[in-house]
């Protein structure tokens, strides 16, 4: 049975979690779901980490956003950075989610790429989970979009 | 009983330790402290990391200050950087708080934002070590702001 | 016999695995490729990290596609960061390419660096693992380029 | 007695590290000093963490000298980052002093935050080394600046 | 005995190797020299690694090229962070020597800066492997510059 951590934060103004955990068990409802909420993305790496090292997940879903500033994109980057090394740390998969508040021009907007983000990455981590390497291969190069219709292959 | 350590910077041009400590005792006023003043924010996580290894603390509230130029934005992402570094050879929470001057027009504002900030973090983090992953989940994806108002969720 | 690890991303609009592969197999018919495909360039550290440790590839070529926003660049330096990352972890190379849409000014354009790109550095990845450190010096500072013709050595 | 690793660089343009020895002298006329000089800012961590591992250092100023070009400020990040890597490895203080040549508008008003940035930041150095993580503390949030006189707190 | 490592690119338009060896054997006719070629600034930190750890060499110079658009930039932070990394993990030195095309007017130019550059900082390496940390403090503060006149001290 997989176990499969979401972690999410205060700071985000939609409730990304819910659609995740929701695509997650469209796929499996088997799957055993260990949520940690923080206040900010900055908090996400450390949450990564005790999800597969203190709760033994298998793999983690983080959902962060973004604030317009060049302070919160700094802070994006860090975040991220973060991510990568827990990755790196568990050899885990923590797929990366965030919505970034100069993505889009109205509130509305920002809400179905946020919803649309959220549910198509826990499909990715899940394909990744349960079928591995080439879970995913069939669509390689192939131009997918989380947030937003896939755009595709140039031909 | 919990451990806290609270880091902050001569730099910083308001006490946001004072207020802090405050917010930490109003939740548990059984929690012992830990202070550790360095001169800037990239003094800040080693302050943190000894907090946490060599004075046992559970969790640390870092409080730092940027200035407005480049150079202090650099300044920023290495530190905010070594802090997540600390959280990961840690696994505990450091929150990492910070104070823009570019985010504010008047001193005055700069001010209230700093402790607005200080309190509602460290609120943040006792909640975290008291009650774990779940405890700010109700207010995952709500919108929550330190500084300033709450923003709210996109409805 | 040399095993190859090549990963990369559906993120991407051109399948440049495919050119990879060929280019590999042209110069060792031989050579094992393992293949791991991700949703996006975050992903590719973790993938190229197991390709080295769970799937014993003696080096990896991974093919990224940057988007033209400043998150899109912000996301680069942290995955390019995290391929060096596990460079310095398993002593492998990791060949990072990528391709940058605001590097061309039309689709076809962008298909034909991506191409020529993954072509160029599979056949650079090859050479470096199949006669090792100086096999690539007598090209070096001869202004070799991958995307774009070679611009030469200054006279 | 405390061992004192002072570090710098021949791109500076002023002597720092005399003024830097000298403010800590005036400390403790018996701290013991160890030098280390090296071109540039992106040779400092390796010499601070060789004064700390390999010559026994309890703590080390590094003396850094930062041009106005992007490409400096950039060298100026990833110097700064080696350097908190070096603190989180040692768990001992490197005070990072970079002067900046944007932050001045003549060679004169530079060299006078040199020397005063210098011997500041010494006696910083100086006081955690002998006092503990309470030293600064009085001075928690005062405004306190080096280069430049103190700002103040924000009443 | 003293070994020395040189890494170079295929990217760089000049063959600053040479003149890194030239200067090398003009201080040491016994120096050995290893060589290692990659094809871009982004594969120089793990060749400067096995350099050392499984080629024996005592110190590295990397001479880098870097281009003038963002994201070469961002390849230079992340390049040089990464030798950064390998200097913390091995203690020894690894000189980061890089010429950027935005740094001159003509081709010309970028080829006289990389030749001396190239030539400047393996006489710094050599002097800091053959006699230590204070090999270069005769010059600290005396505003050296590699590329280029040295601009002096300020007086």
């Amino acid at each position: 049975m997989v176990r499969v951590g979401v972690a999410d934060t205060t700071f985000a103004r939609v409730d990304m979690a819910r659609y995740a955990i929701e695509a997650i068990q469209e796929i499996d409802p088997n799957a055993e779901i260990v949520r940690y909420t923080v206040p900010g993305i900055k908090d996400l790496p450390v949450a990564a980490l005790r999800l597969i090292e203190e709760f033994g997940c298998d793999g983690v879903i983080t959902l962060g956003w973004v604030g317009s500033s060049l302070t919160d994109k700094l802070s994006y980057v860090v975040a991220s950075m973060g991510l990568i090394l827990v990755q790196l740390k568990t050899r885990r998969h923590v797929i990366d989610v965030t919505v970034h508040e100069d993505e889009a021009s109205s509130p509305e907007e920002l809400r179905q790429i946020a919803i649309d983000r959220a549910r198509k990455h826990a499909r990715n981590l899940m394909m990744l989970l349960l079928e591995g390497p080439e879970a995913l291969t069939p669509w390689a190069g192939k131009g997918l979009r989380q947030g937003r219709p896939d755009v595709g292959p140039i031909e």
